[in-house]
């Protein structure tokens, strides 16, 4: 197990100037890109232990000092990888050395998915999802932290994309979510920016052996995509940086386009709107019936049915959600 | 040279129902998607030979006969191959062969490129669209109609992304473009059905060894890029036609919301829009200057300069266009 140094920077003065820049970098993007002012603020943070999770709980440490603010680390040991344990006592050193809270909780997530048949990678998220949530209440805090960097935003991109997510999902995850209180404060940063912080601060990090494993489609992705993306454009990262902005744009104008939507849409509002708002309004009503949706076929099955005024035309949505063509408009419902 | 066959269909009642219900769904898209009935239309076609444009030709051929359209094949010889003029004499043996006027020039592109140090492909590009400009002139035709097929709109939407082209330019080409009057009827179907199509009716086509060539740009990213979606996801070419349609679909929503943009946008208009529609009230004032700009972080700038009422504040843009905040909004000009 690499030592952990025996100390560690807790407030912006401890770093060098170009590193205490960095930081402030950060959190000038959380502020203005995601409308959030981390001085003062009670974080918790996902913390696996890789460079990612590492660089973010060091540069949150040195933010949130200013203004009283706390932050508590939180870890899943997934008891995937013979390493795990360790891996669990080196996140608890570095915490201990930062001075930082840490929760680690252990799941058994090989069995897990084998009982419910959902794969490995889907019960990891959902067991780690469940801790933040804990942490988030036992702790009080604002928000919990995530690591993604600019090269898993590229990932996400290149993902959604292979995947046909239309816009604006297509730009990639939200910096903010706040039905979940997540915050992305490195979504903007490139990995190497990471690396080269904690190399400065003589940190190492935790080395996952299954981010190598081609099984995974996002180690495929990451492996084979990102780098014939970034043959075509040396700066491919920045252009991911750009159009995430401008589906954070978009996000952000639909939802105001749409944020008065109910169950039901009368025709009096479709018929003055545009297709374009017309597909997103019926997107949110369902998204008010519970999880995300994307823009697809059956949306457009939908609107088809509506322009051609086929009252009483059902549409099945998934999650049990349905839309009805009414004679006064479109109306949506959910079983539960 | 391969044969040209003895005859060629020349109506949909020549084509086997299969082909013939093959051609009506072109016909629907154009109609439907596009906007354009074909049936009686005056139509030039630019006919390389090639598999995409070989297709086209044979299809409009039988869709525009109805209704007494006509259709012309316009070919640019670029001299670029060995077997470049043995390309042009069989394109003009199938045209005769099919019963369509074709108009061949000559363009020696090497030395064309040479001497205004354009790259070749852009020279050949821009040779190509002159020659369509002309056909269109003296045959009177309502649009030039393009080869490009779903293959190549896949490929065109990779491009694009890695260059950093924003919503919704990133969904890819037009369908339709009324400035230079250009029609892709085949833009969402698979050049696999193209290659059926051609099979069927035993009809050979000219390959271009050039699309081989790896230095090219667009020809690694269909080696390379597309077969590693088509790993992710077989259906990836769906969702590039339905991240078409969802660009289309928001292209023509943002033309209404700045249908009335002038030179001079009132700071009452742009007090009253989000920021997504004031980026594009930007971009449409520009682009009514000439020739199309993405979402660049210049118009990012200018909208930070209007937001802080930097009255004064000027900023330049491609094609020696200019903006100005000024104390009653922003004003853009250009310099011709």
């Amino acid at each position: 197990m690499p030592d952990v140094p025996s100390s560690l920077p807790r407030s912006l003065q401890d770093l060098p100037p170009r590193w205490a820049h960095f930081c402030l970098g950060i959190e000038r993007f959380v502020a203005e890109e995601l409308g959030v002012e981390l001085a003062g603020k009670r974080l918790a943070v996902g913390f696996s232990g890789g460079i990612d999770s590492t660089a973010l709980l060091l540069s949150l440490r040195c933010l949130t000092a200013r203004g009283g603010g706390r932050i508590v680390a939180a870890h899943l040991n997934h008891r995937l990888r013979p390493e795990a344990d360790e891996d669990a006592r080196w996140v608890a050193a570095l915490c201990a050395t930062l001075g930082v809270p840490c929760v680690i909780r252990e799941a058994d997530v090989a069995t897990l998915a084998e009982d419910s048949g959902a794969g490995i990678e889907e019960t990891g998220r959902q067991a780690r999802y469940a801790l933040y949530a804990d942490v988030l209440t036992d702790h009080g805090a604002d928000f919990v932290a995530l690591g993604h960097h600019l090269d898993d935003l590229a990932e996400d991109v290149l993902m959604r994309l292979a995947r046909g997510t239309a816009w604006p999902g297509l730009a990639g995850m939200s910096g903010r979510d706040d039905t979940r209180r997540l915050l992305r404060p490195l979504l903007l940063t490139p990995k190497a920016e990471l690396a080269a912080f904690l190399a400065e601060l003589g940190v190492p990090w935790r080395e996952d052996a299954s981010n190598e494993d081609q099984r995974w489609s996002r180690n495929r992705v990451r492996a084979s995509l990102v780098p014939l993306f970034l043959r075509e454009n040396p700066s491919f990262l920045d252009s991911v940086a750009r159009l995430w902005r401008v589906g954070e744009m978009d996000r952000d104008y639909w939802g105001v386009q749409t944020a008065s939507v109910g169950e039901r849409i009368p025709n009096a509002v479709l018929s003055k709107a545009h297709r374009a708002l017309r597909l997103r309004l019926y997107k949110a009503a369902l998204d008010r019936l519970g999880s995300a949706q994307v823009l697809s076929d059956t949306l457009w099955g939908l609107d088809r049915a509506w322009q051609a005024h086929r009252v009483g035309a059902v549409f099945q949505f998934p999650g049990e959600k349905t839309a009805v063509v009414t004679s006064h408009g479109v109306v949506f419902s959910a079983k539960h």
